[in-house]
Formats: structure tokens, sequence, C-alpha cells
């Protein structure tokens, strides 16, 4: 398990001409810092009597988000786990029809597994992308730069997992899984990116910046 | 130091109410992913018999990339330290006129301090996004997802560094130090954003998605 590795160890494995981790692996961690920006935020604005008028609805997004990371960090070593079954598939053998045919279903399989992983992250900073929403508005306004870099991170981390769907989606000829997982992406990705682009334009605006 | 530390602390200290690590920081490690990520895919290319021709310079863009995804874990540690400095400015006595006007020009030497950090990630990121304009030409096209996650990573990542080095821009008096500061970011985010769009673009070519 990577998480509870030194973040220098898996660095230099991600950058290593080792299979896994990827793509996949990365932008779940991506996602990880996004949430636990967001979850500092709420952090810092929960059980002060300044804030204390949202403090409901705070709390309820400081759980949420403080899931989310520790989830995202599990994704991160699921992703290097599924990337193994996908492997092992293209390690069979392929010597004669009948095992070429074995094959062929084992990475069609396996292609379905790996996928899992990226569109369980994909999800889940769409999800919290959603709450940042509010968070911007409501958030101890001291920390909102760091709501700012949460909707990047997440968004980009979204963004990232998406194209680690795509690459999967890509080799599989299940054509209505295909379809159905296609279309459920496409549109919540596109909603995603208008809601973070929206969240970071409020966060310069409470900023200031530019300066007129 | 928290490169040499377990990921899962990284990310629970992040998301604490604890002002470290904050943006500038997870924006540096998001940096160092995007950086693996570029890396991974020439170290997948370099020593191939198929890529032979294009040896040299996958090699020079797998030592720039390794080199600076080490460099950027260095500086989401550095972050960290510098934000210490604008901790200790603020916490200066403000009792009297002479205090008040010693804590003002400490927290403004203490606001250039902490800026240096994500100025020093954004360039960096800006520097490694330029390599994946030519990576994603020559890379093994195994790879190319990959190389698509490091242009969503960096380009990410070089904006929470600026969305960083804004926060403190907004607070500094030093006019003609904002002025060129700011220009150089905007100019440079900008061409950044236009460069990781494009590469993005190209891998979705590459991989042939969405389907015709």
């Amino acid at each position: 398990m990577y998480r509870t590795g030194p973040i220098e160890k898996y660095v230099a494995d991600a950058a290593a001409g080792i299979p896994a981790p990827g793509g996949g692996s990365v932008s779940a961690l991506a996602g990880a810092l996004g949430a636990a920006m967001a979850a500092m935020a709420a952090n810092f604005t929960v059980g002060k009597k300044k804030f204390a008028g949202v403090e409901p609805q705070v709390r309820a997004i400081l759980d949420k988000c403080s899931a989310g990371a520790q989830r995202l960090t599990e994704l991160m070593d699921a992703d290097v786990a599924a990337y193994a079954t996908v492997s092992q598939a293209y390690g069979l053998p392929k010597d004669t029809d009948e095992h070429k045919k074995a094959r062929t279903a084992a990475i069609q399989d396996a292609l379905k597994v790996a996928l899992a992983e990226p569109l369980a992250t994909f999800r889940l900073c769409r999800e919290l992308v959603e709450l940042l929403d509010e968070l911007v508005e409501i958030a101890n306004p001291n920390l909102v730069s760091d709501v700012g870099v949460a909707a990047i991170l997440l968004e980009a981390a979204l963004r990232g997992a998406k194209l680690n769907v795509e690459i999967n989606l890509a080799y599989l000829k299940d054509a209505a899984f295909v379809a159905e997982k296609r279309d459920e992406i496409d549109a919540a990705a596109f909603q995603a990116a208008e809601l973070a682009a929206s969240v970071v334009e409020r966060v310069y605006k409470k900023i200031g910046w530019p300066p007129a």
C-alpha cells in the first residue's frame, strides 16, 4: 500500500519504468489533495463564533470532504492493484486459437475491472466539486484561496480519471456498456468543469484579484 | 519534512485545521505527480529499438521531468516552511505605533518570502508543460494517456501555484514588484493553458477517442 509509505517513494515509482502507479492512481491522489484543501477551509470555519450561522452546512461539507480525501487515497492504491489484473490478462498465452480466444475474453473482463477505479475517482471528485459551490460562499474568507485550489485540483483529478476510463473504453467491445459510461462521464465532466470555473471565478472576486 | 513521511499523514495534515500544508504545498505535489507521469512515459520509450530514432530527445525530456518531479516534492515542503515566516510576522506585537510599523514591514517582507515558493512551482510547471509538446509526439504511444494526465496535472498545479502567488501579491504594497510578477504569471499561465489543451487534444486523437 502506497498510502502508508513515503511520498518520495510513490513519486519515484510513478516516474519509473514500471506500469503502476499510472495516470489513474496519480489522478486519485490529486483528487485527495483537492478534497483536503476543501476540508481545511471547512476546518477553519467550524467552531468559530463568527461563522456559527453556517456551522451545520460547513460541518456537513467538512465530513464529506474528509471522507472523500481518505477514500481517494484508497483509490490511489486500488488503481495500482486493478492494473495488475490487466497486465495478467495481456500476459496470457496466445499460441493456439483457443488460447487467443480465452486471452481476448480475459482482457475484455480486465478492462472493465480496470476502469472501475478511475470511474469511482471520477464520480467522487464530481460530488466533491459540487460541494464547493456552497463552500466558497460560506467558508472563512481567509481560506478562500484554498477553496480555489480545491476546485482546480478536483477538476484536474476528474479529467485525469476520465481519460483513464476512456483509454479502457476505447478497447472495449461491449458497445452498450461503452455508450452508457460515455454518456455519463461526458455530461458530468462538462457540468463539473463549468462549476469549477465558477468557483474559481468567485474566489478571485473575493480576494479582489486582479486589482482594478 | 513531509516528503519522507507517509502520504496518509500529509493528506490528513493538509485537511486539518492547521495553517500548513496549504494550497501552495499541495499544488507543488500535484505538479510532482504530473512530472512523474511525463517521466514514466519517457521511461517506457528510452532503450527500446522501436524508438531509437528519438532516444536523445526523449532522454533529455526524461532527465528534466525526473529532476522536476523531485524538485516539486521539495517545493511541497519548502512552501510549508515559508508559511511559518508569514505566521510569525502576523504574530508580532501591535500594541504601540512603533510595533505596528515594525509588524507591517515584517509582514510585507514575509509575503515576498512566502510567494517565492509558489512562484518557483509555477515557473517549473510551466517549463515542464512545454516539454510535453514534443513528448506527446515521440513517446511510446502505449503511454500517451499518461502524457495527457501529465498535461492536466501540471497545468492544474501551475494554476494552483498562481493563485497562491496572487493571494500574496494582493496584500503587497510594492506596486512595481506586484506589476512585474503579475505580468510574468499572466502571460505564462495563458501560454501554458493553451499548450496543455493542445497536448490533451492530441492525446485524444492518438487514442481515437471519442469514437467516430
